[in-house]
């Protein structure tokens, strides 16, 4: 955030206290202080905490500061390592990857809350399930349980959380219940999370549970499986060319394509070792700074984007 | 195992179920049918499954038949890619490396069982303990409670266990009621247990508890904390040739020096990423299969050993 941006916010902040406006005739770019053409972007690494070479990755990008936000996922063993990073940065913009599943088959994670609490959450040998069949029953209670149990993990650790979102989208678009347990949540812990009005349409839910406080960004954009390994810059070049205004979040995964992740993804390509390398690539390139500079792109982070939750 | 041996073994196999013996007045070498002077040795691989890099060292030794067993930290997350190669070599020498400690500080683990059974085991985030202070309370129960469940997860996932040892020895050196755990599980699922006679002068309850029908070995070699990295070749070359009559076993942690391992190892250097990729290199050395021809050292692994634990 520049100075400039600092002042424009606390004098926003200063009118919506002395004249409360409706705030759904705002746009979110307007509630933080800008014209309604500006283009924010969040650039969020996900997945921290999942491999070491996923925290060594994702912690090169945010020290270049191109890469400004990311997301930890508590129950997985080098969640430790990225904690006590997250400890000694404490202005670093993280949040929590809320974690339901052990999508990997090599190596594999839990819950955080005891075991027979979240017991649907669970495979027959004790791992979250690799996936949730269609006729999986997902006990959305015991949902609520095992994200309080990753919360106060991350908490007692000396994580400070600026937001937080789900892994592989479990608690999005998996019908209401899911997501108010999530939103519950969130509003307990006063923490705002990852949704964009892009998929309002497909998941009504979501629009008919959210609130006046609640932060909505406009937009996403991610790389989707299929999208051949030559053409990741052209695709992220283009989504910045037409980038839309409003505050889009770029959900990116970077790693490094070493030994450990080829290792832990090898089962299918799909966010593997090379798919993250890519992303690392991309978004730590000059082409990537260039083209922010070239389309007045401005970067902001969750930290800054809560300011605009709730007038003060 | 030769031919040769294996003739042997039935021959006095049969033996013993004609004429059955005092068992006691033979040593191990000679219940498994060689000369009292023999020399015989398990090279042993600790800590499977606790990162890829371990895995993947220990699996290029076994597969060069140097190393010749090991066993697996069934609580850790790489636990799913070495019981995969269990299950697809099933003559594998592979016991459980039985865990209630997640000695590391960046990468971590927590119990099988469920944590509401196991409080004592665990640290206030739920982890296993990092050490167990003087004035930790374990509970002999609860750990039984985890022996068991790091056991039947193991077997739910297809490994086939040819003996049990303890991560750090920590169910060995802290007293006859955790190691009576230990051993009333080995009999439950009639495994034999790495102990040696090495250890009864200073902890008098292993003999006291362990029975006729129990395997013990005659004596251990590891190399200790303090050792210099230059002399690594010269310690091990030094206890062949030294070799006393018997069965030893090689307690050895072999490891890639890759970045997952100096990051999972990087608060200290023992048992760390450069230490065990010494392990790796001497074990995989000609120098070693020169030695082991040089003294006519012989090879043996559980699976062989276990035939001697109960004359049929």
């Amino acid at each position: 955030m520049t100075p400039t941006f600092t002042l424009r916010a606390i004098v926003f902040c200063s009118l919506l206290s002395a004249f409360p406006l409706p705030v759904s005739s705002q746009t979110l770019v307007e509630r933080l202080g800008y014209s309604a053409d500006t283009k924010l972007i969040v650039v969020h690494a996900d997945d921290l905490g999942e491999t070491h070479s996923v925290n060594a990755a994702a912690i090169k990008a945010l020290e270049g500061r191109t890469i400004n936000s990311a997301s930890l996922m508590v129950p997985c063993p080098w969640f430790p390592e990225i904690a006590d990073y997250a400890k000694s940065h404490p202005d670093a913009d993280f949040g929590l990857h809320l974690t339901l599943t052990s999508e990997r088959i090599y190596y594999r994670w839990g819950p955080v809350a005891p075991s027979q609490k979240v017991s649907s959450l669970l495979d027959q040998n004790g791992y979250f399930h690799h996936d949730w069949e269609a006729n999986a029953h997902i006990d959305a209670r015991e949902v609520e349980v095992e994200l309080r149990a990753q919360i106060e993990r991350a908490l007692a650790m000396g994580v400070r959380p600026t937001h937080l979102d789900s892994h592989q989208y479990r608690l999005i678009f998996n019908g209401k219940e899911l997501f108010d347990a999530m939103l519950r949540v969130a509003h307990e812990y006063k923490l705002p999370i990852f949704v964009t009005r892009d998929w309002f349409a497909d998941h009504p839910y979501l629009q008919a549970s959210l609130g006046p406080d609640d932060i909505v960004l406009d937009h996403t954009v991610t790389v989707e499986a299929g999208l051949p390994p030559e053409k990741w810059a052209e695709f992220y070049l283009a989504a910045l060319k037409n980038l839309a205004p409003g505050v889009t979040e770029f959900v990116i995964h970077p790693g490094y394509d070493d030994d450990e992740l080829r290792a832990a993804t090898r089962e299918r390509p799909t966010w593997g070792a090379a798919w993250r390398q890519r992303d690392f690539d991309f978004f730590t390139s000059n082409q990537f700074r260039e083209i922010l500079a070239q389309q007045k792109i401005k970067l902001i982070t969750w930290r800054e984007l809560a300011r605009a939750s709730k007038p003060k």
